[in-house]
């Protein structure tokens, strides 16, 4: 793979590629296939995959790539996908693909939150200036705001932790009306062929696309939560600021000195790019009509593709940017410092207040409370997950 | 409430009116406020809440409609709104205003599972043509396509009921640093008035906005379930297939014969904006830097009132929809015997294949048991919900 | 007006407002009878309008505001909306109401060009950093980042000044047939009408909605240049970097040193949600069938005002807070100073290249003459605006 | 090319494809390169360009695929990119693409409008039922509809017509610095650069990004416009309906009868995805902070790819879809007849108010002066285009 205009999109390997798409629909006829021999019908042989190429040329016309593979698959078996239809191949093939992003994504997550623990661990009382509509506010940690992040991306996971991933094996109008001319109970086949897929065995959901969405949805959580931690250290490590600054930082064509944090640049690029592919996710699903759609199925496929690629490059760079990332405590002690009295303007107003003397030096409240309680929940998901 | 722009809008009542945001503000007020006095720090009072205009005027010199809250609450009592800062009156009065939202919306979505159940059962058998791409594909009935929809709503429903409306009472920068000052020991505190809310207690999030935008893609889901259904109800309704039509037609301005699906359409409406509302809660997700943002969070809050009136408006019009839908089965059946060589293709097709003689003349498959599968959900929501 | 979710949205006044709808459609339909009078049909009279309590209740029930309208128009003319439907009277009159913001928006530009010339003029050689990808780069002076948001600020207006208003005047279908019965020649009775109400005349684009979704763009195109500014003036005023500063900052509930940008946030909330908008308006143009849609046309409604009237406030903020920027050239400088070595490490580069001794010692290039070449752009603006 | 997850994509050629980047950006350089020659510094020579493979492999450490072709061209000649940023390259590279994307739907939108022409000529007085709100309103013709279509066409032409593809020049931070050190006059080597490429001279505008999100709004306008016709032919092809068809229809992987509206189908997909990619530039535009920002400029690229080559899909399946369609003026007649009585009663109801006979039998008011007006657009457009 690879991709001059979306760098880093190596990262994502072949996952929903041209080929794991053809991969995926071979393996759902398979499947189908096996649990029709299972049923007596006829006796199991394994699918060569056709090359991608056998199969673009003919995609626009039959209006997706299934229509091409039959053919192909029947020279085999004649009995290959005798009871399918085209959006059952594919709608089972892509939850197929999209589980094993799901996974990739969750490895990327275990990743970071390994990172944060260790990043909040050890910077749970290094002071630094809490900031608020970009000025400074009360006195923070580190590790609190490393907490912040982690709490963003234990709630990415718990959201792609929730979702299911159901095959899709119904027929042409979802009744499997061509199954039951072949079985008897075209119920248990569809079920056979799911588990065989491992996918949740699920009635048909052609134009009930919350599956769909779901994933979407969860996918963008993901890259919001990274977009957040990239949004934090692009600013931290301005060079006015100079908190923090990615392991290696990327180069100029032309300014020999320049250090960008380019983790992070293209972590933001994918989270400013996510949301509207997973709206347009949306969008389809509430013009789903009649019992296959004219258009709003079609629309998803490359926007799952794309929505699942760039989630997991920027969860493996977001994996990256934690793993590396240096922070200078001493650089934020010292501005915390000399912001001192702008930092506890709070605490003496209430003193003022409460006519007692301030309770605290360092003003930092909960913190070290609230980093527990952060780190408790990241101990479960590691432990779990 | 209504709005000339949004025809139907005063059916969400004072949902995330201006008034609402008031009261649930000075909601979380009072609460905070009886939490400082169970801890023995004041004596609790009843906080009187000011008018809607007292508090526009102030709304954006100080950025927020909390700023000009906090002195007309400390008129009353000195003690208000000490340990909080204006994202923790804010962030929590919208989850109260959401919760709300919420509710209404379940209600409306257990009487569209009643009045779905209804059409199920009544058109179980209801022969019609299954449509796929818009064209005629192979038999289904009423009570399928109906069972679909259901599918939908029940999909959207155990998406909005998994969804939590957590608290938000961290302080200035998420430490509880202010209230620390008052109290030994914030976080019970903390946890206290979240209880009074009925609000989850959680750590702070002020810049892990999925709580916000996990509520965006529940009701987003749900619009998309009920755009479905619209959907198929506008194009059913076409005089051409006449299938199904709306209990009372809308009116022209002009031509005295028109019967519009009106809520159809206005449903549709719903349906086409609110995926870009969500999504715009991810992008201001994604963007949530430092200790609390320069813009994207104040991106939220109006995204979030028209979300939730959206959907509440369309969920009503939906029920009502459903509750009154006529069903034409005798046309249905009528244009499905007539297209009887059509849709019963495939199934020769098999037999053709098989050399066997077709299994059944009604060619529905397992149209029985998906629908018993799909009514056996409804019945679970029904119970529990 | 006033809106507790959108601070500010005082600034747009009545604009777009439900009495401002109701006011430009009894325009319309005022502008309607009197060319049916010129035509010799009926004799003109004022028609009163309605309140909108009156038309709101009607609204949902005929799917738009103008179905109400229509009685209670009659009782005044029984020649009132003979000949037009009810989507021309909406259109028609939203396209005044759109006027009137683009009318206002062009005032805030070109304020916001007068502000901009004076700092260019006042900064083109207060030298400061350049910065990308959040990293110190070469010089530049603050004169040449304003020049910058002036091109921007220029493009918006150029986008801006290029619309056209059309009115839609073609009955039912688009085809005139009802003012055909009532006139022989009904198309110059559109054109009167369009004259009277100063739109221009086309022929009817009931279904053909480049009008509406080239006014989405450019508003979009207006809060683009505005987030721009705003972007750069958050990040400059950190009090790392104080460069710039808003005149009067916005203050906090509880940290009585905060001075917030709080112009620069609200005005970053906007250019965040309008994207969104602009885009539901192109969603809705593409599903535009028949000879009016089942939904789209209604989704554009809402979606236009909110986006007409954010654009306004937001024009309004950023004409404010350009006018009151405060620019502290002297840190400007010192920090650059500061930089020295790492700002001109390109052009040592370039002179170890060469073999050259260095050209320049400010290395500022162009600087001077791309700052003329824009000045030169606002001043033709101001002049022609 | 090709790609499985959007059939038809080949139709884009390699239109905006790696090695059309690959070549673009070199051309840039190239016209740099003899700009320099031509000021006397260097001596100009062909530049070969480097292998996709050799640029993708260093695009992400350095965040742009510009940074792994400088070191590549500079073993060809030393002068190579010297006085250029990476943004100058990538913009201008983008632009020579875009335009090309932009020349290509303009072909695909001339041979629309040729087809329009004919449809409209030979269909201006077919009668048909005209519908609104997907429910029977007053007669048309199918000229009139396809005068629609027409309407709509030119609308997105005059958009893409009024598009300017500027050159970026401008240096690190758009100071052309770098230049001026090799040169005394360094605007005039930038103006002659852009020539050279046949792109507009424009100062820099690294972080004014107006010219990408014009290019992006005029695409999505040209996708609404065949994303309306795709929607009523789909519509009008339902069997119930059935008064147009597409010439070859697509066939099912199960269902051997079925003729399925695959090209409308292809081109409504297209449709639903563009809006969300050209809300993605304006946010970008927004966010586009500094001297070049810190991610937003990188989400353009393969927002801008995907935005261009699914325009040009679905303009040329616009074209075809137009240049074959199949009209049963014949069904359109009897299904108007049938409605007679329906389609007139906005007429008789005039009748009754005027107290005069209906006017006209046909009932179809300006339809013949409309269809001369598109057509004159229509003919001014085919003579200048």
């Amino acid at each position: 793979m690879g991709d001059l205009y979306w760098p880093g999109d190596e990262r994502a390997g072949t996952l929903l590629s041209d080929e794991a798409l053809v991969t995926a629909m071979v393996a759902v006829e398979q499947a189908w296939l096996d649990a029709l021999a299972a049923a007596g019908l006829t006796t199991s042989m394994p699918l060569a995959a056709p090359s991608v190429d056998d199969l673009t040329a003919g995609a626009e016309s039959g209006g997706n790539p299934v229509i091409g593979l039959v053919p192909l698959l029947r020279r085999q078996s004649p009995w290959a996908h005798r009871g399918l239809t085209s959006q059952d191949v594919l709608d089972s093939a892509l939850m197929l693909c999209l589980r094993e992003v799901a996974d990739r994504v969750t490895d990327e997550l275990r990743a970071q939150v390994s990172s944060l623990v260790t990043l909040v661990a050890a910077h749970r009382s290094s002071l630094m200036v809490g900031r608020t509509l970009a000025q400074h506010a009360v006195p923070v940690t580190f590790g609190l705001k490393a907490a912040g992040w982690l709490t963003g991306v234990l709630d990415a996971a718990a959201t792609l932790g929730a979702l299911s991933f159901p095959a899709q094996l119904g027929g042409a109008a979802g009744t499997l009306s061509a199954a039951a001319e072949l079985s008897d109970d075209p119920v248990p086949l569809s079920a056979r062929a799911a588990v065989a897929l491992g996918l949740e065995a699920r009635l048909p959901w052609h134009t009930s696309r919350r599956p769909v969405t779901a994933i979407g949805d969860a996918l963008v959580a993901c890259t919001d939560a990274f977009g957040r931690v990239a949004t934090d250290v692009a600013t931290l490590s301005r060079p006015e600021i100079g908190e923090v600054a990615e392991a290696a930082g990327g180069g100029s064509s032309t300014m020999p000195q320049k250090r960008n944090p380019v983790l992070s640049v293209l972590i933001r690029r994918a989270a400013i790019t996510t949301p509207g592919l997973a709206a347009t996710l949306h969008t389809a699903a509430a013009l789903a009509g009649d019992e296959r759609p004219d258009g709003p199925w079609h629309a998803e496929w490359a926007t799952l593709r794309d929505l699942g690629r760039r989630t997991v490059v920027a969860a493996s760079q977001t994996a990256e940017l934690l793993a590396g990332l240096r922070v200078d405590a001493a650089r934020m002690a010292a501005t915390a410092e000399a912001a001192h009295a702008e930092l506890t303007a709070e605490r003496d107003a209430i003193a003022g207040f409460t006519d007692r003397a301030p309770g605290t030096d360092d003003y930092l409240g909960a913190t070290d409370a609230i980093i527990d309680g952060v780190l408790g929940r990241a101990t479960d998901f590691l432990e779990t997950a």
